[in-house]
């Protein structure tokens, strides 16, 4: 039905009906005193939500653009780098780092296994040069709806001393918890359209103490995303360069929401989501494609057997008005993620599970009484 | 009055009614095919705004990411180029292209003068050994609202044969012909919150062949603005990162209004505007602060005696809610501006015209009878 298209998709993901109402407003000037109170105020948001006291910078651009930003301010061309890939966007990191030619090691995982923190561990005890000056990794990878270990990795990585820990985040923060500092991570990158319940456009890049050290002997060229100049700029509430105004208005309406809702009930409502996702496809007979303990808060990847995944979403979208992503590179056909990120609720995921149950019952694929998949969400709701 | 403000800054400009509401819809998914079928209407709006057949594209940032684009996928570390500098922007080529290793000369005039045609084609002649890559230079100079003589100089560099020309038309593209395959224009820079009537965000690059051919040799290190990257999507109407997809609403609506409009009836009513403005400050004894002729379409600068700038611009915003914009740097205080790009009517222009007499004479500054200035304006929009 047109106009009614709901988005579970891992972004860009729904947003509140104040955010698109604070987004759609004449813009002001980027110069004057009340677009300097909104830097003043989202960057005391982006601090609370990344759990931090270091700074919190917002780039128009892409989350691919926070990420380069995060290799490109703190590194220099040749430098050693550890990666973590087992995912889409893990091998980005990989492609990013190459480009701009830093000697990249990986430590990888299967698509749709979590990387493994003993291989990070041993790396880092084996590098007794202190070579590695970076460990580059993704917390929620996207592709797969795998979370990887970050605690964990970020704890060996400060043992090393030397590297500082570069993680995307861009689909676990706002979804879990990510405490930067108690977890000591040095550089975060996330995207608007994510757990923001923003659309895209803005991205975000946090760093700590260490990572401004790190940027110090950086040497990579750098200009649009020179993280110096949007800090000296912060310290001003303000950008270095025209910053997507309309967007920070709807960052402001949006971070807001999520502090009257509070961090606790944000991640308790992401857990329950993915919990209530994982039970319900595992009760209609379908595969999580990564096993449930290590499955990302954001996203949920499904590998049904016996028909293609793509035909699948194509008659969840026909028949119910569900965008569900389907899988990239190699998975394409293999499998469908469904996206339980943002601004969802309990009614998003029964309806989800409960489309995608009727669609299979719709092709012939459904192997076990039609209700039975919604009873498994609805339980592991309560 | 509260939510009563008028922009009449050279960016953020006023945007069209219908404009915000296709901005403040629902997003949808980046992939979608309904996506890609206004990447598609878009790429075919943007050829025709830049009057080209050549590859225009898209990259979620501000203007300066577009300009910086421009620079690292066209040329080499240690190439060597020449610069125009006659104003801010002129000096952020500069910054932009030695911040990447390149080899700087630079063509300068004062600030409010236009740069010297003549002075580009003797350095070309003179550079029998074709060591210069690119001319750089910015045609609508925003910081001191002077127009520079760009279709000559590119006339020079195509006799040069070896270079190309790079141009920041982020104030004159919409507002001012400038036929991009006519001129021979090998890079293009603009941003969406000039002449496109569409808030910040998005910004675009266009390229010839011949700077697809410069493109093949860049050396220098990309990924988030690797051009190649976005032509390879742009032919399957899509992008290489996910892009601002609301902002993308807003450039379709936008853009079919100016093809309703028509490009000769758009650069008409920029000069009209032009030329009226111009008529109602100097009817009030105010003097321009670039002589007449060379006057950007987008932007007066207005350099008054006896009273400063900043107060004058004070007064405007507080009694009548306009707000224009200060001077940049050594001439914050010195002079003001009044943006009079985009969405901007008739009514405008006398609106404009009218506030800052009323302004001169609460502040006892206004020398002539009042009325003169809107009298002027309003002859010249005849």
């Amino acid at each position: 039905m047109q106009e009614k298209l709901t988005l579970m998709i891992p972004g860009p993901t729904p947003v509140p009906e104040k955010v698109l109402k604070a987004l759609g407003k004449h813009p002001i000037g980027h110069r004057s005193p009340e677009f300097q109170g909104i830097v003043k105020r989202t960057t005391a948001q982006l601090k609370w939500l990344h759990q931090t006291t270091g700074d919190v910078l917002a780039i128009t651009g892409s989350g691919t653009a926070a990420m380069e930003a995060g290799i490109i301010n703190t590194l220099s061309r040749g430098d050693q780098v550890l990666c973590g890939e087992n995912g889409k966007f893990g091998q980005r990191w990989v492609k990013l780092a190459k480009a701009f030619g830093l000697e990249v090691k990986t430590i990888q995982a299967s698509w749709g296994s979590p990387l493994d923190p003993e291989a990070f561990r041993k790396a880092l005890e084996a590098d007794s040069n202190k070579q590695i000056r970076a460990v580059i990794l993704t917390h929620s990878e996207t592709s797969t709806g795998v979370i990887n270990d970050l605690q964990s990795i970020s704890e060996y990585v400060r043992a090393h001393g030397q590297a500082i820990t570069i993680a995307d985040c861009v689909t676990s923060l706002g979804a879990t918890n990510v405490p930067m500092d108690e977890w000591g991570i040095d550089v975060i990158a996330s995207g608007s359209q994510k757990g923001y319940m923003i659309p895209p456009g803005l991205s975000f890049i946090a760093l700590s103490e260490k990572a401004w050290i790190a940027q110090q002997r950086s040497d990579l060229p750098k200009f649009y995303l020179d993280l110096a100049q949007y800090r000296k700029t912060s310290y001003k509430d303000s950008n270095p360069f025209t910053p997507a105004v309309n967007l920070y208005f709807a960052l402001e309406a949006a971070l807001q929401m999520m502090q009257a809702e509070g961090l606790e009930n944000i991640f308790n409502r992401h857990a329950r989501h993915k919990a209530a996702t994982q039970a319900g496809m595992q009760a209609i007979g379908l595969n999580l494609f990564a096993e449930a303990e290590h499955g990302s808060p954001a996203i949920t990847a499904v590998a049904p057997e016996n028909i293609d995944a793509e035909q699948l979403r194509k008659v969840v979208k026909e028949k119910f008005d569900i965008l569900l992503a389907g899988g990239q590179d190699h998975l394409k056909g293999k499998i469908f993620r469904i996206g339980h990120l943002g601004f969802v609720n309990d009614r998003d995921v029964l309806t989800v599970v409960a489309s995608i149950e009727a669609s299979l019952q719709h092709l012939g694929f459904l192997k076990t009484e039609m209700g039975k998949g919604v009873a498994a969400a609805s339980l592991a709701l309560r």
